[in-house]
């Protein structure tokens, strides 16, 4: 299908000078993120968790900008039918659109820019530094309307696998439909599974509530997007430039976690996270933290904690609770949880709508490249101190990942081989135990497809 | 669970004098009514489908209207626990109430009082006569504030059974699917199943075009809501006083029905409006009517169709469409069939809220009793016109319904034994095949409990 | 100019039962009511102050209901060329001319009826009682949709002339911009002069302080508006029947009451408040009432305070406090009464948007019929209540404001000559030397005309 | 009075960064600028329009701003009184407080640094191009938001003088109450007089249509807001940085200009636009402009008429209507022009918003220091360009503004005495005539004082 759209809101009103600086990013090396972002936004709802498969299958499909006078429209060719009723594109898959116009080439070429030339004050953001990584965060999540004053903390980010038995799935609709009942919204990686159970059960328990205007956040990276294709419920889709800042948007915007059973991407969230909480200046900072599944799911969080233990100790333990099969018990916790927030920002005086305070170290900040070598010479033993520690872990299972789904990834593995994994023996063995049991599972990939893994752990 | 609860919108704003009525009204032979219809709405979501069960299982349960200098209160006793989050009645459920407070209590009691008396230049309300009793409906659907003016016809009503297979039920969702991003709302009998599909489904299609304000119409009766329990997507819900007027309601603001599978209840719609439809002074008025169902439903509307063909005749069969397994072509349809609502309306003058050019015959207005006496003395034969045969078959349909879910029809039938329904041999045969299909595929009553019949066809 | 006119709001939506009552009325005796009353209406801004004139200028006026299948549409030719821009009526007056055909044709001819029977039992509303004349305030107030529930008290009630100076109607201006700055809504009798620029003020102050939504209501009767028409900025417009059933609208409805200097229409609507306050049952009904005027009008107000004193005691004294020429003190005076009145309503429970526990004797709700030989007949001496000598006095002011502007008064004053007023001499002496008062000031009609007495005071 | 006030809108979200660089400005040389204008928002309704005396009358009045965690706070010590309501700051004030802090320490702050360094590249804005200020004057409009998309063509600028005659100032606000009854928006300087006339008529106009969200937009400058504080029905107030910028963007956004009688300001203005007009780049883009006023104002505009024929000769007549003493004429020719505005924008692709189209050359848009040896300096003669004649007459008046009204202006005239202005012998003879007519007619300033000029023309 081939469609001509207009914007609304941010990009509707732009400058002569920022319409020729669409037009030069968009001919320059951002435009097949561009594209291929615009392809996955288009895409919605094929059940397809493939990047380099999605691009193969719409070989044709363009889009470009037409300038006007009076500002800009988009000009799409060869999209995927689905996207139109009556030939119409449908209204949140523009505006999704739009986002992916903002976010890649009005804002990440900001950034790319910033990267680029590595002149810290001649630019905008300081990518060299912690604060400037951060306020980058932070202008990104501007930009996009996302930061919203006068209103109490009641954003709930959900994490968990794409790839769920249809059991799991009914299970984290309950926990949104609960949420959803006590005015709570959320926030998630924005693709199906557990990322899209509990925004649909949150929207019955808004529409049961009366609550008109809740919010359903999406948030992606360019890397992702292909393979987790923002579901329609989303009505705030932010594409932040990487895997290391969409995480910290998360974690300074979000009020409380909950954690559904998942793969590789939930263990790297999981890992990123408690690396945060364990640094010693975070202490007493209140943070919310469930882990939380159907019946069944007891061995899986099990697998998980002893993870945790054999790898970060007891004292990482402390910073989330398990709760099984109780959808109303996780509500009830984290509203407690959240109120704990409330009075804790209440009283330093921090924003509800970003969580200043929080300290999360550069390590968790620099963009790690899943080159093999990069992989390979990982840092993973315990002669460092614990926040080190889950940061190089996480490093490890964001390279799964981006090998199962992302574009790069699956190319590189497919040029060069398996990734390479190793570092002390007992952390690898526990690792090993915890991939497999992913891919035992059914949790790296989409049913349907046998999983080839694309790692090999070095014992 | 206890509450007391405050009115929002019409029922705020109260005089003395209608205070005082509501509270003779409450103590009065009304209360019965009143309780069981609120038990229902509290009751929403728990999977019931039977009156009587229901009251049983709640017998301790208590409402009653509390005056306040400024207004009223609804002092609840014994309710439901899942009515409720964190003790605090869920705000829709709420509203359900007041419908319930405003219907049956102040509409209903007026009306009540029409029949009682029967004196017509007395009361407001002359129930004697079809003119009158169109009024009557009217007025229940503007005191209910569902008319509204300078809106676009796009009411879409779905008949169909509350008690479907699952796959019947996700085809439902996928229709509602498409009508929700053609902007279409929808308005049902607002219980399970083929009531409450389409709902879902449209939600996530308003969702989809960002359509803010979308109507969920629930139009039931005392008789049958504790049958059909509103389902929480419904936010307009209005309690006719009998099946009649809840039928001529439909007809009256809706600008196309679809029909999906169902059972007794479902015949009685299509032979209601089939009924009307084939009334000399109607011809010409468009009112666009679809059956539709997924792959396997093609026998069932077949049989259908032929009950139709060997009744009614070819000339009913003109006023619908088949249409199996495919939602799209539905959703067209009725955007085509609406579209021409709309220009005849234009044309004609005729609002669009509410059909007035519809010639309803007395003969549908007139609340029919299912007594074992009137049941057995139904003239069904072909020695009348079309349209008089119509109205026969929908109360035999309707006698059914009552003594399948129905509280008073199930008591009169553990009293005095299986209704007896005879007339012309042939049409019996049909009915009688027609009905057993629906016993064999579970059309009756809610899955899980042997269905014991509550008819006998005389042949 | 001609034009046809389609309604918003309460009249869109009318059953075909109602549409030809409509047209009954329209064409019977309310007929003369109407047209009079839609042309005062589209004659606004005009500078006339005098209904007979009004309708010999505007001879070819003529205003009538045209039936459509869908509602009703006004067609009018003949009116007066100021109420349109570009040949489309102002919105504004568009909003009046409906709330005219609504009060006028709809609702009171419903309470026409209800007179004119005088069956009560048989009619919505028994005029013949205390109870049901406030009941049928109250339905023309919410009929008006002017009871708001869930709004703090903020209304108040601004009476006065409408021919006062400059000097007063700028004092007025900056009253009601005090009362604006507070967040307080006017309601006056919605002419010109005090009724006027109370709102204009009022309208600044919502302005500085960015309040949307701010309402000026205007309350008018048939007899009047023609002199007194609605300024522009009222949107929210009633006609009661009459003065009486007025009267009980600004007290049932308003929180607090400022008096401007005015003419004969002021003083009725003191002695009304008076006599009401007076009542023993009233007695601890917080009722915030405040005189006040420039400078200059010290001496009116003395003058005012001489005759309530000599006529209604001290005792009546206490339910006033007289501000000159300091606008903060009234707002401050009005916001700290207001609070009372809150605070007492609460206690009490009662509603904000009526005072339901305000005693009204029937001698100030039944009608008075301003005729030579009810005035003259008027019980005006000290051998009876209080309240019941103001009922009388109002009685007597109200028959001389007939006298001066309303239609009917002035043809009666033409026939028969002045009115006749005796009793008490001491009284006598009194009213006279303030009457004569209003004319040395030019407060009985606009200026520009020499005034000439319809009275004769009988000492 | 003290007060601390929170901010709503663009300055409530803000990131750490932001807020440092905030503290910083009000610390550096803007402080100044920011305090005296802060201090004119506050002083609103007081009627006084001189800088310097106002600065010299609340010498201890301060601001600043307080940093808290998530966001900041205004700190007010010695504000006058009448800015205050029980204590609380009116909301309108509030916002115009918010509006200097965004425009003068945000964007302006951003700007003077532009400026300051000169080098370009290193900076957004470089306003050392055409399109460079352009752009600065895009992006302080959109950062007030101000740009609206979606909206047709309906700004029409007011200008005229401050200090008018009551007759004078009664006629714009008829004129500004047809505008309104047309659904026109208003634009002026946002001072006293022709500015704030049209904007209290627009206001009734748009009342008596119903029409909400209308937009009274006041833009104006550091050095001026002290003479001609915001008035209090502005509900869009922008500070730019210098006069020509502030004339750039009333040409830019507005799509008619009406101008009223004024003086020397109000020249400038004329002189402003006709030379952008006369530019032969901008020949066929329509452009409506009306010169305005009551009976009485046929002999002023005379005088400005024969001023322009003598200096910019007859094509620069061309390009102006004058209307005598007929507001609905001037209403309907706004209309009339705006309605070819918004055709040509259509057709040529040019955004409703922003006159992106319109040349305006650079010596328009170049800051004019109005030094003693600037004004001495001025090329006052016919061998140039119409437009460039027009630009430096432009600057002869600006200065005289300045001399006049602002603060800087004031002190250099009381510093080396009065203003120098030579050039061509009968231009002179002109300006003289035209200049001593102002002072003639108390256009210069505010009544009440007498007026001792601050030039001498040089003949």
């Amino acid at each position: 299908m081939d469609s001509q759209i207009a914007p609304e809101g941010r990009m509707e009103v732009l400058s002569k000078a920022e319409v020729s600086k669409l037009l030069d990013n968009s001919h320059g090396g951002l435009y097949q993120v561009f594209r291929s972002c615009a392809l996955a936004v288009l895409n919605c709802g094929s059940g397809l968790d493939d990047g380099k498969e999605l691009l193969e299958r719409y070989k044709n499909f363009d889009i470009s900008i037409v300038q006007r006078e009076r500002g800009i429209k988009l000009d799409i060719k060869g999209a995927p039918a689905l996207a139109f009723v009556n030939g119409v594109m449908i209204k949140g898959i523009q505006e999704h659109l739009f986002a992916v116009l903002r976010d890649i080439l009005f804002m990440n070429a900001e950034m790319e820019n910033s990267v680029a030339t590595g002149i810290a004050d001649r630019n905008k953001f300081n990518l060299n530094s912690s604060e400037g990584i951060t306020d980058a965060v932070f202008h990104i999540l501007r930009n996009a309307n996302l930061l919203r004053p006068q209103v109490n903390p009641n954003l709930v980010v959900c994490w968990g696998g794409h790839s769920i038995s249809g059991h799991e799935y009914d299970y984290t609709k309950q926990v949104g439909y609960q949420l959803g009942l006590r005015n709570l919204d959320i926030c998630t990686g924005c693709g199906p599974g557990a990322m899209k159970g509990p925004m649909k059960g949150a929207t019955i328990g808004h529409a049961k509530q009366r609550i008109a205007h809740s919010r359903y956040i999406g948030l992606t990276e360019p890397g992702i997007i292909a393979a987790e294709a923002p579901n329609p419920i989303v009505n705030d889709l932010v594409i932040l430039p990487d895997i290391e800042k969409r995480l910290e948007a998360f974690v300074r915007i979000g009020h409380a976690v909950i954690v559904f059973p998942g793969g590789a991407g939930t263990a790297e969230e999981i890992l990123y996270l408690l690396g945060i909480l364990l640094h010693p200046e975070n202490e007493g900072i209140p943070f919310p933290l469930i882990f939380t599944g159907p019946d069944g799911a007891a061995d899986y969080f099990h697998q998980i904690d002893q993870f945790i233990a054999s790898t970060l100790g007891s004292q990482a333990q402390q910073h989330y609770q398990i709760i099984v099969n109780d959808p109303v018990a996780v509500a009830s916790a984290v509203e407690q949880g959240i109120k704990q927030v409330r009075e804790f920002r209440k009283q330093k005086g921090d924003a509800y709508y970003f969580n200043w305070m929080l300290k999360i170290d550069e390590e968790f900040q620099r963009p790690f490249e899943p080159s093999h070598e990069n992989m390979r010479n990982l840092a993973i033993h315990k002669n460092q101190p614990q926040h080190i520690l889950a940061a190089n872990l996480r490093r490890a299972f964001s390279g799964v990942v981006a090998g199962n789904v992302k574009n790069q990834g699956i190319r590189a593995i497919e040029q060069y081989g398996n990734f390479e994994i190793c570092g002390d023996p007992a952390i690898m063995e526990s690792m090993d135990a915890l991939l497999s049991s992913f891919v035992a599972q059914n949790r790296m990939k989409l049913p349907g497809k046998a999983y080839t893994p694309c790692y090999r752990i070095i014992k």
